[in-house]
């Protein structure tokens, strides 16, 4: 076997997302999922912590990009249209991954223990949002008043756009929440 | 000593929230509660399940409160004036404790595993209220940004009532958060 393996971790975190549909989540090894991706464990943990990371390695730089968007957008953007520049500079991250996405919401849908690290990843997020805008010199409570928003909103679409058969581009979906939000605030 | 005691469970509460502030909540033990509250073990367990219900027990009250206002909300009332509507009835429970809503939060902030929990009680309470809007007929994906939006103004307002010194009342901090929420979102 040659030692460099072509999209190992694409690879592997396939071969785990379809095992943990078929076995569910907690009864799936390291050692199974290297096996159905032909690849040795010792590759996966070249990628991966544990088989859990398969799941949320990608939210640290989520959690970047978006921090960054905060920080560079225009001083003359408002605080609203500043965290809706963030959801939109995660978007790529997402957008090629559609197929990937599904099938990681239906394991998280089918663990509680995987549910409640989700919630807890996106609460991380809004803090970090928070916590950015205030260095924006953007005020309390506004700055967790917008954060919290932009959260619901990219929650909101996010579940369509794995939810729906024939779900539109994330980024529309981010802009029809965030419309059908200032409809239902204005009543 | 009497078999009844009057009060007994305010002074649980109150033994419990200062030895958590004076040792930290994974210190303290349930004998030493009930010995600084003048009380047996078995007292406290007429009234507490464990030491963690003594900040967590009012939660289940609180969304049968909520979700009863959605459900009773009149039939002309907006999924957001529904949503104001549970938010305001849940007010007269934290009313008169402000001062042990304010404990429970320094004991909650100097623990992350208190915090994740509060975090998880929330969204229960976010999904509750999004069940009972779709009861009545309100549909995705606004019965969820509802029930959201309605989190965030009550988690804001809360947190201002626990933390500023001189906090107007908490019926008072909803309705002023949502207006801010609403004049961000118009930009």
């Amino acid at each position: 076997m040659s030692r460099w393996q072509p999209n190992a971790k694409g690879r592997l975190e396939q071969a785990a997302l379809n095992l943990y549909q078929e076995r569910g989540y907690e009864q799936t090894t390291v050692t199974e999922i290297a096996e159905r991706a032909g690849l040795t464990e010792r590759t996966f943990f070249r990628y991966f912590a544990d088989k859990r990371e398969v799941l949320f390695g990608g939210q640290e730089n989520l959690l970047k990009t978006a921090v960054s968007a905060i920080e560079t957008a225009p001083d003359t953007a408002t605080p609203i249209e500043i965290i809706i520049a963030a959801l939109e500079a995660v978007v790529p991250m997402f957008q090629e991954r559609q197929e990937i996405a599904r099938q990681r919401q239906s394991v998280i849908a089918a663990n509680p223990g995987l549910q409640e690290r989700e919630m807890l990843k996106l609460a991380t997020l809004v803090s970090a949002m928070t916590n950015a805008l205030r260095r924006r010199a953007v005020t309390d409570p506004e700055a967790s008043l917008v954060a919290n928003t932009g959260a619901i909103v990219f929650k909101t679409a996010y579940a369509r756009w794995v939810g729906e058969p024939d779900a539109p581009d994330l980024s529309i979906l981010i802009r029809a929440s965030f419309d059908q939000l200032k409809r239902i605030i204005s009543g």
